[in-house]
């Protein structure tokens, strides 16, 4: 909310002084200040910062902005081109980049519904393979059975996790729903690629609400997910009334009554340590 | 610099309003403030920024450092390792993460005095040379010599150019000093690398002084380096009188003498125009 002008400036520059002498005559009990990014008039009871430390604040903002831009730059160059998709590769108008692939991966277990009764590979390079996943690397480095062959089969995954994996592993970025950041996040784990979890994760955050709280608590805690899981548990802690009626959580009860036991000793501590925290006394 | 501290407050958070009621008793006259950032106090004379653009500015410092943190870490998760170094590799403590090379780089004029008999060659990618050099693309992607045979030659280059080249290219770093800038940013245009181009044009620009500025000067405008140019003219015609009595001068008006006229145009350029500033009627 801005507040009004009082008056303004003959010269569009920063003015300091200026002020005091004018308005001085005006309100001689409170001084007022124009600030010097907003422009707006304020009394000293709304002052912010000095004019030293609010240039200091404004030359790192421009370095940190500078940063950034350099930052991108480097991203750009340093991502590679998407792999072709076989399957649009025909429907696509623009040409890819040649991709000089040296090994396929190919989804075993396709479980999006598609009918191609052969799996379609997915074309990709060892070395990019071996670069940004330790499980990979070791999968090609040594004579095993994926490296000799030059297939590698992942199982239980769409095609379409599938081209969305080997596309994040060579741009670093995914176009990602609920459940698409759920393939990529199991696949991510299985395949040691660290900064692919971390983004699945953030993107699962953002989606939290607590009705989908318990089924996130389940699979962060399937998956390892530390920050999703805890997200979802405060979630959770939150509504407890209202998610113990709930058929997810009678499922939940069914299928992995320790989880529920977990949830429970959470809740039970927090609110030990609320109680302590409200009657201090009570502690001792 | 730091303004002397009047007094501290009490808590140690930021508190508006508080010293205004306290300093009215001092000084009347003249409101005194605590700054939010440097809790140093200040008169309304020294006066930055209102409260809420305090506010604001912090938020976005915030956001722009988290961005930082997130694009630092696409950064890492996007670059290659370097490919191993030949002459060195036997040295080597660490374990390099395989290479899958299928293709090599080769040195085919070694400057530097090297008294290797054979160049040695430097192992890469034909995937990562595509992706970072529309010139090496072109070469691979067609069935020219060097995609057939499996060695691409590149001319005039020493063999730790041509090393840290390719590593440039699998990792977006380089380890820089004059020397080694200009014949990266020889084969960053030869090879159309814009990326490493600029970051060689910027290490040059920080490196510029009157006395280098000559020969940076023909330097750039043998490599269309556009903004080492500018940079190195501004600082020629800041020293015209130096330079002129100079060999490098000499030398350049033997060579380039076309080069030579270039900056003198320049100069007189400049000149007429800093006349029609401090006289404007003499435009007329």
């Amino acid at each position: 909310m801005r507040r009004h002008h009082r008056r303004r400036s003959s010269t569009p520059s920063v003015d300091f002084g200026e002020d005091e002498e004018d308005d001085e005559e005006e309100t001689s009990s409170e001084a007022r200040m124009k600030c010097v990014s907003c422009k707006e008039d304020y009394s000293s009871r709304d002052a912010g910062t000095c004019r030293e430390c609010y240039e200091e604040a404004s030359e790192t903002e421009e370095e940190l902005k500078r940063e950034i831009e350099d930052l991108k730059a480097k991203v750009n160059f340093l991502r590679f081109w998407a792999p072709p998709d076989p399957l649009h590769h025909l429907h696509q108008q623009q040409r890819t980049v040649p991709l000089f692939s040296d090994v396929v991966l190919v989804a075993s277990h396709d479980e999006s519904g598609n009918s191609t009764p052969h799996p379609v590979p997915v074309p990709a390079n060892r070395a990019v393979l071996a670069s940004r996943s330790p499980v990979f690397r070791a999968m090609l480095e040594n004579e095993m059975e994926e490296s000799l062959s030059g297939t590698i089969k992942i199982s239980d995954v769409s095609y379409d996790a599938l081209r969305a994996f080997v596309t994040y592993l060579y741009t670093g970025d995914a176009c990602l729903d609920e459940l698409m950041a759920c393939d990529l996040l199991v696949l991510a784990e299985k395949y040691q690629v660290k900064h692919l979890k971390t983004y699945c994760e953030k993107f699962l955050i953002s989606k939290l609400n607590w009705e989908n709280s318990l089924p996130n608590y389940a699979f962060a805690y399937q998956h390892s997910a530390k920050k999703l899981l805890d997200a979802a548990l405060t979630l959770i802690m939150e509504n407890m009334d209202k998610l113990s009626k709930r058929e997810e959580y009678k499922e939940l009860v069914d299928k992995d009554p320790r989880l529920v036991v977990e949830i429970y000793e959470a809740y039970l501590s927090k609110q030990v340590n609320t109680a302590v925290h409200k009657d201090p006394v009570a502690k001792a």
